[in-house]
């Protein structure tokens, strides 16, 4: 497809001009010509960076150190640590600039119990499933609830089953589709369960939701994830199951009726509180207005290490900047860091940070975002900018000394996608086949990434930087 | 590099036929509509082929039923079961076809005792390193042997070192190279100290040799494979030694002078053994004449399941035959699937296989080999056909539905490339960062492959059988 893009453009060209056969001739040579020539002038930076990351790991070893931090939700004490930490390590590094952007955050807090315990069954009464309170759910009464089960896959079956529905929880019970080659696409279309279960189902008189957990592995680690409520429909507690668990409820529920279960949660609301998205800037040498920005989300569910999700990205995005410091090449352009709060429940850090850049008009020529998790990289996508996807697609030879196929037409992330004056607005995308596997739950951990693909993910986008500093697009 | 490749023949063509623009843009539209009418053409089959590789994982629980024969050394009574299982399995599936072709293979056996003890060091006397016998080496003398250990990092400084070598057991520590992108260049580069190191050493007298593991993963889990041996010198014992005891062994060296090992391997060559190829066809609808090869190795060292090398590309040629037939697509073409024997310690099998169909004049049309792992799919090689890359690179847009980013010319594997004749050469090309971490060791498990990086493959290497059949190329 990409081939036949290029050559598209190329034929378009050529054709509108009216050239002869000779002039095509020697207008591709000339396209040749420049495209071998840049990559002949920046081709051993580019080697240099690849090497750099992959034998000198530095990032992964502060991933390591993060990730120890411990999980990271916003307004948790952690979350806190985290910021300190980043902010201590740009300095560190040698940012020109650093500091914090305060952000009033959301408070949730998952409290030290979640129970889901089956009542009245003949054979596996008092068995207690797996489960995981949703992030901002609210909590049950201290003594619990207890009500009829009733299993549904959809809310076209919730719909249908409205007269069956009051009273009693609601277990969405639907897979993530395995049938598609993306796993977010997967994840796409099993999520809104989770995400709007709670006010569907509430809607109809259901006062508490089961989720079957969005994952592509099948365990019996429930996958926690944001709930939303409205404030006209009444708050119902909400939790994930495990896969393995979600199967065992649904069986039982078949083979017995009335199924009861006792749901207790004791999470908890708070105030919001103060929190922030750490910015560090390396000025540019010749152009310190234009910014390139990297950037990930500091905060993360407050399971595991939240390790790809998204220590990885922040942690990558600093090292993007160390890599070209420590191998002294000086940009033109200013880099940028961003590591936003609160992308998990709330986006605030980036509202923040779009209102405030927006109010001073600061010139964003790139920003770059890494939330996808570290795996291999394969792609970047670009959100806005035709051109520049066909301009950047010549730099592919250079990219791909750093595993990157491809450079499409796709969205950035959701933390700079509110950046819309922005030039390029470009997502990260590495290999996708195991994130789902861990995402949002306690298996996210430091262990789970890899050094060498985290660090070629280092590289990639700090090639992309590069070029984006000092070549036009 | 692919976009350019592509525009150069068409811009040659256009340009040696001395069209006009007018005449381009014809020439264009064709070429943009045959290539659209034929990825509408396969579309849905090629969809439906990802989605049910994906959902129903039939291959990856037979490779969970395979790997738990065991380990599959040539010679050994779990690859006599391997094979047996294969042939059943063809057999049950369906295939027209299945047969054992027979081979005689080289038969060793690792022996119980395989030990490196650290003998004179006055702080970590006693201490047992790590250590894996390579594959094929001779055993010591029963009271093992006993000598001063001397490091080196290459051959260039084994020449350096001739005078000192006399009598020691040669420690040769280089590292892979971590600064490589392809992991197989890596190998490629310090893999020699492996395979000649004990010709190189005992040429100036050494009496055995330790290998550094090469490997991209820092453990202490010592990595095997085969040790070559000349008859005009004489063989010594060879062995692998974990990263971490090697840095150990290399520091303890640089503390102590003259420090000595006792090395006791009991391995033992037996006589060559009575062994087969694995090979079922099923017969193609117009010319079964014309025959396409999926293959993959049925042995692997003797260590771990051997699950990445090559239990997978076996079970995934397998599950393509299948695949195909359960959702009754039937080829033109002959789909034959080969298990090679043999393919770690003398290429037996494929020697033989290819004796024999030259000697039939068999007509391969192309042959695919997976022996890479079953990671996630990035690409194919074609070896011996510029026309051949050129014309499937057209095939992007249906691969790229099992995450096949590109086709370039490359090797194709060590058991096809002697099928010499076959018009089109192919390795099937996974995501290569994590398998030299586990590769001939006893990492290299079950657990270790992923399902749906797994079915990927077999779906990708099923679209190109499928193409390659029905399409010209």
């Amino acid at each position: 497809m990409k081939s036949l893009h290029i050559f598209t453009i190329l034929m378009i060209t050529l054709l509108t001009s009216g050239f002869r056969v000779k002039d095509v001739h020697e207008s591709y040579m000339n396209i040749a010509q420049t495209d071998s020539v840049l990559i002949q002038k920046h081709k051993s930076i580019c080697e240099q960076l690849v090497r750099s990351a992959l034998i000198e790991r530095r990032g992964y070893k502060w991933l390591e150190e993060f990730c120890k931090i411990g999980p990271r939700l916003s307004g948790s004490t952690q979350s806190l640590q985290a910021i300190q930490w980043a902010e201590m390590k740009m300095k560190e590094i040698g940012f020109d600039t650093v500091w914090l952007q305060p952000v009033m955050v959301p408070h949730w807090e998952r409290g030290t119990t979640e129970e889901a315990i089956i009542v009245n069954s003949k054979i596996n009464n008092g068995f207690s499933l797996n489960i995981l309170t949703l992030g901002g759910s609210v909590a049950t009464p201290p003594e619990g609830i207890t009500a009829e089960v009733i299993e549904l896959r959809n809310f076209e079956e919730l719909e249908k089953s409205a007269a069956d529905v009051y009273g009693k929880i609601v277990f969405f019970n639907r897979e993530l589709d395995q049938g598609q080659l993306n796993t977010f696409a997967g994840y796409g279309g099993a999520i809104n369960q989770r995400v709007y279960g709670a006010i569907e189902a509430a809607q109809y008189g259901a006062i508490a939701v089961l989720i079957r957990s969005v994952t592509t592995k099948y365990d019996n680690v429930p996958h926690t994830g944001v709930v939303a409520y409205r404030d006209t429909i009444t708050k119902i507690p909400a939790a994930a199951i495990g896969q393995v668990d979600a199967d065992f409820l649904s069986s039982l529920i078949k083979a017995e009726v009335n199924l009861k279960v006792q749901l207790k949660l004791d999470c908890r609301i708070l105030p919001d509180k103060l929190s922030y998205n750490v910015i560090g800037d390396v000025r540019g040498t010749k152009n310190p207005d234009e910014f390139i920005l990297v950037s990930g989300h500091v905060d993360s569910w407050d399971v595991g290490d939240g390790a790809h999700d998204d220590a990885a990205g922040c942690i990558q995005s600093i090292e993007v900047i160390d890599l070209l410091k420590r191998n002294k090449i000086n940009l033109s352009k200013t880099l940028r860091c961003v590591l936003f709060i609160n992308e998990e429940n709330g986006s605030r850090g980036s509202i923040e940070y779009a209102r405030y850049t927006d109010s001073l008009n600061i010139n964003h020529i790139a920003a770059i975002e890494s939330d996808r998790g570290a795996y291999t990289p394969v792609g970047f996508t670009i959100e806005n900018n035709e051109e520049a996807i066909s301009n950047m697609q010549k730099w592919l030879p250079l990219l791909e000394l750093s595993s990157i196929d491809w450079i499409r037409k796709g969205g950035s992330g959701a933390d700079i996608s509110r950046l819309k004056k922005t030039k390029a607005l470009i997502g990260y995308i590495p290999d996708d086949q195991r994130y789902m596997d861990i995402h949002h739950s306690p298996s996210d951990v430091f262990e789970e990434v890899h050094p060498r693909e985290f660090e070629l993910g280092v590289s990639a986008m700090a090639i992309l930087c590069y070029l984006i500093s000092e070549e036009d697009f």
